[in-house]
C-alpha cells in the first residue's frame, strides 16, 4: 500500500449527506475493491493495481459518473491550484501559430480542471534561479516544461527536489519519464509515404535550424521516408535555416531548371513562406508543385491553396500534461513510462 | 501626505552598509524633498506633487541610477509578485500573431520588473467567479485585462473590490481610467494618408466581424481617411467577416472588371490571406495591387512581398500596463488618466 494520504479524495468519503454525488466509497463498493484502490488507479499509481482491477474501477466510475470533488480537494490541501508552465526560447521570442495554439490548449485544459497557469520566463541569470524560487515559494502544485533539451538541466532540477512536473518533449533515460511527445520522425515518414503515393519523386527540405531534436527528427523522418521508396536527395536539396534565408533558399531551389517537384518544410510557418515564393515565381501549389508544413493549426490556412501537413494534436497534449501533473500532485512520482501521441495527416491543396 | 505606506521602499532606506547602491533617501537629499515625496513620484500619485517636483526628483533618480529592491519589497509585502491576465473569447479561440507577440511581450515585461504571469480563462459560467475567486484568493497583486468591452463588467467587478488593475483597451468614464490603448482610427487613417500619397485611389475594405470598438474604428479610419481626401467607398468594398468569407470576398472582389488598386484590411492576418488570393489570381502585389494589414508582427513577414502595416507597439504597451499594475500595487489607486501609445507605418513591399 501507498502511505501517501490523499486527502482530497478521502475527504470526500465523509460527505454521504449528499446522495446524488457518487463518492469515493460508492466506487470502492461497486468495483468490490478499497478506496485506496480506487485512489490508486485514479492517481495513475500503476505498481500497486492489476490490468483487471484496472478495468473494474474504470467501468465502476463511468457507471457511475464519478467526479473527484476539487473545491473540497483544494480547500482541505491548501493547494494553489496553478500549474506553471516554463516558456523560453524559440516560444518566448519568435511568433509561431504553434506556440499559441499549444498554450490556448493549455490554458483550457488547466481551466476544465480547476488550474490556472502561472508563465514564467527567466531574464539573462539563466532559468535555475527561476525555477528554485518557484519551488520554494509553493505557490504553484506543479510545473510543465516544454521544448525539452532530452538531458534537460531543467527537468534534473526538478526531479532533485521531488517537485511534481511534466515535459512536454522526451527525457533522458536516468530522468523520471515525465513526458509527453509526439514522434516526429514517424509523421513525417507517414507523410511521405503520403507524397510518394500521390506520385512525387523529386523532393528537398527546408527546416528551421537548431540542435533541437525535434528538428534532427522531422529531417531524419524525410530521408528515412525517401530511403524505403529508394529514393535520394543531395546535400543542396536539404537546408537548415531561419529568416531571410528561408526565402532565399526557397527561390534558389524553385528557381533551378530541374527543380523538386515537392518541398517537404519542417513547420507551417516555413511552408506558408515557401507557397508565398511559389506564388511570386509564377508556380501553382498543388498543381506545379507541392509543399507541406508540420503542425495543422491555424497557419496553414493563410495560403492559397492551405497546406498538407502532419497535425500536432494540441488538445489531447494540453489534457495529457495536466491530467499527469495531476496525478503527481496527488499521489506523488507515478512511476509511469512517457506517452507518445500520435499524428495525423491534415489534408490541404498543397499537395 | 498619503497615509499609505511604501513598505518595500520604507525598508530600504535603512539598508545603509551597502555604499554603492543608492537608496531613497539619498534620492530624496539630492532633489530637495522628503522621501514620501520621492515615494509619490515614483508610484504615481499625481495628486500629491508637483510638475517641477517630479522633474527634480526624476533628474535625481536618473543621476544616481536608483533603482526600488524589488527583494526586499516582496519579503516584507508579502507580495505574490504575480500579475493575473485574463485570456478570453478571440484571443483564447483564434489563432492571431498579435495575441501571441502581445503575450510574448506581457511576459517579458513582467520578468524584467520580477513578476510572472498568472493566465487564466474561465469555463462556460462566465467570468465573474473566476474574478471574484482570484480577488479573494489573494494570489495576484494585479490583474491585466484586454479585449476591452469598454463598460466592461470585469473591469467595473474590480473597480467596486478595490483591486489593482489594468485594461489594455479603454474604458468607459465612469470607470477608473486605469487603461492602456492605441488610436486605431488614427493609426489606419495615417496609412490611408500614405497610400493615398503613393497614387492609390479605388480602395475597398476587408476587415474582422464583431462589435468590438477596435474593429469599428479602424474601418472608420478608413472612411475617414478617404473623406478627407474627396474618396468614397460604396457598400459592396466594404466587408466584414470570418473565416472562409473573407478569401470569397477577396476573390469577388479582385475578380471584378473594375476592381480596387488598394485593399486595406483590418489585421495582418486578413491581409496575409488577401495577398495569397491575389497570388493565385495571378495579381502582382504591390505592383498591380496594394494590400495593407494592421499589426506589424511576425505574420506580415510570411507574405512575398512582406505587408505593410499599421504597427502596434507592444513592447511599450506591455511595459506601461506592468508599470501601471506597479504604481497600483505599491500605493493605490493612481488617477492617473488613460494612455494612448502611438502606432507607426510600418513599411513593408505590399503596398
Amino acid at each position: 500500500m501507498s502511505d501517501t494520504a490523499d486527502r482530497g479524495e478521502m475527504a470526500e468519503t465523509d460527505d454521504r449527506r449528499s446522495a446524488r454525488r457518487p463518492s469515493i466509497s460508492d466506487v470502492a463498493k461497486l468495483a468490490g475493491v478499497s478506496r485506496q484502490t480506487v485512489s490508486n488507479v485514479l492517481n495513475g499509481r500503476t505498481d500497486y493495481f492489476s490490468t483487471q482491477t484496472e478495468a473494474r474501477v474504470t467501468a465502476a466510475v463511468e457507471t457511475l459518473g464519478y467526479r473527484p470533488n476539487r473545491a473540497a480537494q483544494t480547500l482541505r490541501s491548501r493547494r494553489s491550484m496553478q500549474i506553471g508552465y516554463h516558456m523560453s526560447g524559440e516560444e518566448l521570442d519568435t511568433v509561431k501559430g504553434f506556440t499559441l495554439s499549444f498554450l490556448q490548449a493549455l490554458v483550457k485544459a488547466a481551466a476544465r480542471r480547476g488550474y490556472q497557469i502561472l508563465v514564467f520566463a527567466h531574464t539573462d541569470s539563466g532559468s535555475h534561479p527561476v525555477f528554485t524560487d518557484l519551488i520554494n515559494r509553493g505557490n504553484v502544485d506543479a510545473l510543465i516544461v516544454s521544448e525539452s533539451q532530452v538531458d534537460d538541466p531543467r527537468v534534473r532540477l526538478l526531479a532533485q527536489s521531488h517537485f511534481p512536473f511534466v515535459s512536454f518533449g522526451r527525457l533522458a533515460p536516468d530522468l523520471p519519464q515525465q513526458w509527453v511527445d509526439i514522434d516526429n520522425a514517424a509523421g513525417m515518414a507517414t507523410l511521405m509515404d503520403h507524397l510518394v503515393g500521390k506520385g512525387y519523386r523529386r523532393f528537398a527540405y527546408i527546416g528551421a535550424e537548431g540542435d533541437e531534436y525535434w528538428k534532427r527528427e522531422r529531417l531524419h523522418g524525410f530521408t528515412m521516408g525517401l530511403e524505403r521508396h529508394g529514393l535520394t536527395a543531395t546535400g543542396r536539396d536539404i537546408f537548415e535555416g531561419s529568416g531571410n534565408a528561408i526565402r532565399e533558399q526557397a527561390r534558389r531551389v524553385l528557381s533551378r531548371r530541374n527543380r523538386p517537384d515537392a518541398v517537404v518544410t519542417s513547420s507551417d510557418y516555413i511552408a506558408a513562406i515557401v507557397v508565398n515564393v511559389c506564388h511570386a515565381l509564377g508556380l501553382q501549389v498543388g498543381r506545379d508543385i507541392a509543399v507541406t508544413g508540420f503542425d495543422g493549426g491555424a497557419m496553414g490556412l493563410i495560403t492559397e491553396p492551405t497546406i498538407t501537413s502532419v497535425r500536432i494534436p494540441v488538445e489531447k497534449i494540453a489534457g495529457e500534461l495536466i491530467d499527469r501533473c495531476q496525478a503527481e500532485i496527488g499521489g506523488g512520482p507515478t512511476g509511469r513510462p512517457g506517452v507518445v501521441i500520435p499524428t495525423e495527416i491534415l489534408h490541404g491543396g498543397s499537395a
